[in-house]
């Protein structure tokens, strides 16, 4: 029995879990799904970087939890990087599922190809909360075109605007490399949120945990919705000993 | 229902798709296979890229084909991207499989590798009619390599020399990249046919589109004999709104 | 009817291919596993990379194998390029199944990350016996992470510590480029032994065979142990004529 804690993306909320958590307790496992802070829909999105950790590091804390595999998925890397330097002692394992792994004293938006710089950074300053959303056709094409329009356009019902600020606050990441907490990638072998090459998810980001599992499955970056057992099992199979 | 036109590459004709187009039809869609100009047996080799061309947008237009997804096969992207910019209103859709991408301005031999550059121009002098014949150990061990050798070589007596002018010729191109057709690429993780790596399909093509959906299938450069059914499932996948 | 000759890697013995054999019999083929000299527990571990040559090279002579499928495997690979070079009349194909093909003049240790070369150095200068013994840490999480921990602490008791000379010593390969023999490339897609990316098998090996068959396969470096009934059906595929 492995207690997860699963830590979703920009634009999600913990609800992008619900049909991965009932998979894994089937397998035998505890999940929790919390959402990160100024994610969300109604959250407040006047959040940095440092709040999205706390309310992490909370949760784990508040409810004592201990032995956790910690996964974290596309900018909730970042966060379970950062996590992990706080309380290294609660963690068995991490888990960077298509997850950005900063390099020290760098921001998210240091990893983001220029295309994205761009748009994220314009969208944010027309937003009266600096929040970007996610536009359809690039959600409909990069990040989920393994489900049909139908799907695609429900899934997208579940998203919110995600705050800005936390993808350009510098971390600093010096103790991370000094972990000797194990760590997988788990890394989605259609994955194009992040266009393959140069500005990739896998070589690049995985690259730099030094000595990982690599665990992969098919399918885009939104699994969680149109595959949510298989990355369950894939998730069992990254946070295992 | 949708109507697809599927547009084969070099060495090939319409009846590559013979296998494909009976799925698509089962999957409720109808489906087109034109010979590009130049290209099969008894066909006059002594064509252009523009000639091949117009061979498929007059296709497109004597049939009064309307709202196409309109996929090309390797040598085939490049006569697709150039039909586009000629029956924009016409397409729906454009699906690139294992399919060059050239840039404006640049043929089809410059996305060549050098020993391919160097054997088709060989190849092509030493011919009385300037074509170029695929030598059979390519095909069986770069191209189709996913067949047995009695089926890969059943394939092979349906290749003919192809055109090699079509290669060399520069293509415009500089009204495809403002295009607002929607994009796939269709990507083979077994293709072989361009060398993986620097000289590769994906990301290499895949990555001039912009924004696009990816579709993968396992298999050689050869799926359209060696698993057909499956070619066609994705082709919808890729062509799907 | 094909005869195969199965040539382990760094830290296995023949016995890696215990469980492959059977099903290439199954399949109507015969196959060979000889334990290259240095290799394996209670072998003298004072063996150079000549040592390892001769020792499969007289195990195909002795036997009077011919017409054989060569297929080798990590460290195997260069020691198969190797015995083409002494005995290229009677081999049909080589087989590189995740392995080395150094450039001709280079080492072993030549292909190696910087991370492994001096882990392997710092090992070998430890040891009484000038050998490597793998880490548990690496076999676990880079070696054969698909499986579960039991088979991985199982598996890694057939491991015995591997000669370090072979790594070290420069391989002059200047007739391999010649030979005429066929040559496939094996590829495990998650196979992380060597780290994906610069330092990786594939397409930085599987690029210097030049024309070559590329077969690939799910799972990690030892799928010989994971999952070896589909690892033998690759090695027909990738064998077959």
């Amino acid at each position: 029995m492995t207690t997860f804690v699963l830590v979703h993306g920009s634009w999600h909320d913990g609800s992008a879990w619900d049909a991965v958590v009932p998979r894994l307790e089937e397998l035998g496992h505890v999940a929790h799904s919390p959402t990160i802070a100024g994610h969300g829909k109604g959250a407040d999105k006047a959040v940095g970087h440092d709040d999205c950790v706390r309310s992490i590091q909370r949760f784990i804390v508040d409810n004592d939890l201990s032995d956790v595999v910690l996964a974290g998925h596309s900018f909730g890397g970042s966060v379970i990087a950062r996590v992990a330097e706080e309380v290294p002692g609660r963690l068995r394992r991490l888990v960077f599922w298509n997850a950005f792994v900063p390099l020290p004293g760098t921001s998210v938006e240091d990893d983001l190809p220029p295309s994205y710089r761009e748009l994220f950074a314009r969208l944010a300053g027309e937003s009266a909360d600096n929040t970007v959303t996610l536009p359809f056709p690039i959600w409909r094409e990069a990040f989920i075109q393994d489900a049909d329009l139908d799907r695609a356009k429900a899934a997208y019902q579940q998203l919110s605007p995600t705050p800005y600020q936390p993808f350009l606050d510098r971390l600093d990441l010096s103790r991370f490399s000094r972990l000797e907490i194990p760590k997988s990638y788990l890394n989605g072998t259609d994955d194009t949120a992040l266009p393959p090459g140069e500005w990739g998810w896998h070589p690049r980001m995985s690259g730099r945990l030094g000595l990982h599992r690599l665990v992969q499955l098919p399918g885009s970056h939104e699994v969680v919705f149109t595959n949510p057992r298989l990355l369950a099992e894939k998730i069992v199979h990254a946070g295992r000993d």
